[in-house]
């Protein structure tokens, strides 16, 4: 009795999910995650929550937790890393739309902006869900490969008659990113009635963000996730930044086939966890200072280690496999990404953990690797 | 920019969300939300959560709560107003999904079983959503009017060739519910290779569930909520019970395209609220009784009642309009759903709140309708 479209479906895989009935604890580097805990005042919004919350049905258009997004973002020019500087644009909640996660923002983007027979061009390596959208609505796709440093080869994206266009800013899962500058570039290059659309899931991480050039390019929509920096994977809580006029049409999406909100609890955290935007800010730079000594320590021993600005790194090993690195640092109970993809089937993706968590890892490595190699200088 | 989807797109209206920006309080008896809060355990699962549980991807499969809801559906039958009998067989987790609302679920379900181009067979009163997302997946629909008592009529859906069937039981928004010997009958006498969709979003109001019917009929697919009996609408958790087969392909349809699963805290405090069903068997009991009550007085008034087994009815004055009554409430601070849909327009949908809600509402209307008829005696 099942549909036919379902015959055609390849189910995503997700990272595994360590622990259920093996009894073995894994540390866990292999889906993004952050390694720090949610601020002591979103935990507190958590647990003074009013109970009738639960109850009720949520505010379906989340306008207390926009006002927070903005403001957060208003505080640091839209990046956690970052300084707000003056040319910096003043983002309003009429700008902002609030998800179950940014899947489900990326969803609504391309039942409303994206439509065949012109495809939709993309990098051939991003995030993988893109493709998965597209065929779920059936948008034809021009996917154009990277170049050989992993970068994006976009004077073939713009060479072409396109529905629109889509990629990661910092990319994934290469964590390389591209100036803003560059996409200002690619906005002027590009016709004004089709989205281009810049997924900033990694932004925080140390990336650039477009959102000061959405007062010059109406076609241009952001999407942001609070899984990474925000510590909320739990959570799912995504958002779109956009014009006023972009953000009516994804609510008239979302109210027209989906209307379930964001839950009231989410809300609630989230808006908590923007006003405590300083200690994220500190995690952030935490991470980052650890990302980069990380980097530095894997190719000081002998690694290829793909320049970051997210919260991973895509590595690989001159004389081991993607695999047998994957496998291998498994045994020793860790887990990273290895992703059989043409291009990188020979690199594993590494999320950035704590430092004693990164410095465990850099120990099964040296060993597995280098046959005793022991922990660089810079974890002692 | 806007595809060409978006033009043909309608907006649901959710009802009405009051006190925003107005100041003012109202009565709020327009989203068959429940009065009463959630129970004490499932309030201490989200004041004990783990932060961990925020900042980490959550249980893709929700395998906890899936074990905690078969316990609770075991444990009285299927319904929480019901009595296990003997004949009730064993919900297992594998006959078990959990989605982000019954919204979503029902969206998984058309996507994986209903298809064009033989039409989908609903009733032409149920709930609204039923239509929108046919429209969504392209799948044609046979409506079938209600009789003039505002029960289906079975033979007219019956006869035809369809690819599947799907209506509420008890029935939306007019509350009237029909055997489980009924559904048999149709489902003896319908394809076994059809799926047929039985939302039992209110069943535990006093309705007949179906759930002993599933070891008989792989094609019969069960959707419930835990917005409105389990009194978690703000926490958005709906939940699929079907053979595990049929569960196997939404799951390939959820990894397929929206790999969101259920947020972890809502997970956690779900499946508390499993492990605390006496206190909703409760809470739905008192419902039940109000319910009851509130409908003889209203009828004492003089209104029609339809025979609900649900947390709302559906009910008309003789001589006042469905939009009167409506408007007159909401100035007396009180919020009733009304449809401008031909067939219920001279309805108001009420749902049922505490005593001292309705007792607050059978004085409005009293006054209202009848210039100061007053409270009826047995709520003195």
């Amino acid at each position: 009795m099942t549909a036919s479209r379902v015959s055609g479906l390849s189910p995503y895989i997700p990272g595994e999910q360590p622990g259920k009935g093996t009894g073995k604890k894994y540390i866990k580097l292999n889906a993004n995650e952050n390694p720090w805990p949610p601020s002591p005042g979103t935990v507190e919004a958590l647990r003074t929550a009013d109970p009738e919350l639960m109850s009720l049905y949520p505010d379906p258009d989340s306008g207390r937790l926009r006002e927070a997004i903005a403001g957060m973002l208003n505080r640091y020019g839209g990046v956690l890393s970052g300084e707000r500087t003056a040319g910096f644009p003043e983002i309003t909640p009429e700008m902002l739309f609030c998800g179950n996660g940014s899947d489900e923002i990326l969803s609504f983007i391309f039942y409303g902006f994206f439509e065949g027979p012109r495809p939709l061009v993309l990098p051939s390596l991003t995030y993988s869900f893109y493709p998965v959208y597209a065929g779920y609505y059936n948008i034809p796709l021009r996917r154009v490969p990277l170049r050989s440093d992993f970068t994006l080869d976009i004077e073939v994206m713009l060479n072409g008659d396109s529905c629109g266009m889509i990629f990661a800013n910092p990319n994934a899962p290469t964590g390389i990113g591209i100036s803003r500058d560059s996409i200002r570039d690619i906005l002027d290059r590009w016709p004004r009635d089709r989205a281009v659309v810049i997924d900033e899931a990694y932004v925080d991480f140390g990336g650039e963000t477009v959102l000061p050039l959405l007062g010059e390019y109406e076609n241009l929509i952001v999407v942001r996730t609070f899984s990474k920096s925000m510590a909320f994977a739990g959570m799912r809580l995504g958002y779109a930044v956009a014009s006023p006029g972009t953000i009516r049409t994804l609510v008239t999406v979302k109210n027209s086939f989906n209307h379930f909100p964001v839950d009231s609890i989410c809300q609630r955290a989230a808006a908590a966890a923007c006003g405590d935007s300083e200690y994220y800010r500190g995690t952030c730079g935490a991470i980052i200072s650890e990302r980069d000594r990380f980097s530095a320590s894997l190719r000081e021993a002998g690694w290829r280690v793909l320049p970051s600005q997210t919260n991973f790194v895509l590595a690989e090993h001159p004389r081991l496999s993607g695999a047998e690195v994957y496998r291998k640092l498994k045994e020793a109970g860790i887990l990273v990404r290895h992703f059989d993809i043409p291009g990188i089937s020979n690199f594993v993706r590494i999320s950035i953990g704590t430092g004693d968590q990164m410095k465990k890892l850099l120990g099964a490595v040296n060993n597995l690797v280098l046959n005793g190699g022991g922990i660089p200088p810079q974890y002692e």
